[in-house]
């Protein structure tokens, strides 16, 4: 079954989505076209994030593929919904989409193992965690002011129950930036799988209900600018688009961006 | 005022805490020491922390004093309060408490300029950010594993409001270990202050009511043990306690660990 939870008729409803209908928990029947706001399907807890988790990806951005999952916290501030805008910021020259399926948690758990994993796990969204990756640059490298915008943490449009998935460790994603198709992967090439994820991070830290697991991003990423329009698909959960808006407050200089062009 | 959170006949409570005695919501009077469990003196939403915001700190890692705030998120899933044990997990060599002025957000702000950033702060407490300084160990190094472990995030005993510290940038920190003085500081040498943190932080992330910014610690870190009882006092904070407990479930193999005697 496909959650959503959007704003409608001035208000925070939650809806099945059948056929392209949504019907909403009061039992009113709409059109996606009605919807408002668009909201994440649901509010999460912790989301931990996932840096090259697929060997493709590592290679292109010329990194070794890493000797353990490697982490990090994306802030909860950074959140929105399906068709809100990403904000370009200040400073940034390379901006990227990463398209990647999110593993929903169901019940709290610690010391999980791999084998017992998909029992604590509710279902499944798409998460765009949007990178501005020349801001991954101090030596300890957190990277919070390069994923953690306000706006970075596109998610949705839907929460999909796991029993629609058939085999989620063989799913494709596919991302398209104004129609043209820029990435493409699968769930089978993840370094480290969703059992496997949730076994390492267990091991540490208590899983609880809505917490995210952002699994990681495949090889295809690519420079987006304002008023691009950002498309990530994957199998079984829907599309989740958004687009890019200039945020920039500060004076681009002339030849001090490549796209200075495209300020508005 | 300070203000406390904690578990005492069944029931999870708040009190305000006036010459030792505690004054519970209820209008009854305990001693502290009638306190069953201490929890984290109120629930953080999102928890940003600072590595390396000590110039004397950064030294004594041989590391240099970053160009801008480096920035991480503490899960909430680490947080316990005082008295709490902290688990020394296994794998570990290194774990150091690290002692920090926790801010606490009062108000919703976005890009918050350094001269109103004081507006926005309710309040103060204490955090140790327990750090296995080992885990720091990859090349993108988000310390998530280091830092995130459940129990890594002691906090309190108190929330203080802000109108009771005249000068928070110039109030002085002591960390023991069994007894032991091992690390003294004081907030007027952070590399960045509290204002200008708010407003660097601010700039990108929307901070919002209980968030917490903890501030980074000075030079004194040690290597702490299961076994040890660790105190963390900062001026008009109070004075937030914690023990570390063996929390290893792997065999240490002979000659593994420096200190695999201290296993129990």
């Amino acid at each position: 079954m496909k959650h959503a939870r959007f704003i409608l008729e001035g208000r925070e409803q939650f809806g099945i989505v059948e056929d392209g209908k949504i019907v909403a928990s009061s039992g009113k029947v709409y059109e996606e076209s009605d919807i408002d706001v668009w909201l994440a399907p649901f509010k999460p807890n912790k989301m931990i994030g996932l840096a090259l988790n697929y060997a493709d990806h590592a290679d292109e951005l010329g990194l070794e593929k890493p000797k353990e999952p490697v982490l990090f916290i994306k802030p909860n501030s950074s959140i929105v919904g399906h068709k809100a805008p990403v904000y370009y910021p200040d400073g940034a020259t390379y901006m990227h989409y990463e398209n990647e399926l999110a593993v929903v948690i169901g019940k709290e758990g610690r010391n999980i193992k791999a084998a017992d994993a998909m029992d604590y796990v509710k279902g499944y969204t798409i998460a765009n965690d949007v990178t501005v990756r020349d801001f991954v640059n101090n030596m300890y490298r957190p990277p919070v002011r390069a994923k953690g915008h306000d706006t970075f943490g596109p998610m949705g449009p839907y929460f999909v129950d796991k029993e629609d998935i058939p085999d989620v460790n063989n799913i494709e994603l596919r991302t398209y930036v104004n129609g043209e198709l820029r990435q493409q992967g699968n769930t089978k090439d993840l370094i480290y799988n969703i059992e496997e994820l949730i076994e390492f991070i267990s091991s540490f830290m208590t899983l609880e209900p809505n917490d995210v697991i952002w699994t990681g991003t495949p090889k295809g990423i690519s420079h987006v600018y304002p008023g691009d329009q950002v498309r990530l698909e994957i199998d079984y959960l829907g599309a989740l688009e958004n687009h890019i808006l200039d945020g920039r407050t500060e004076e681009v200089e002339a030849g001090g961006a490549d796209h200075a062009e495209t300020k508005r």
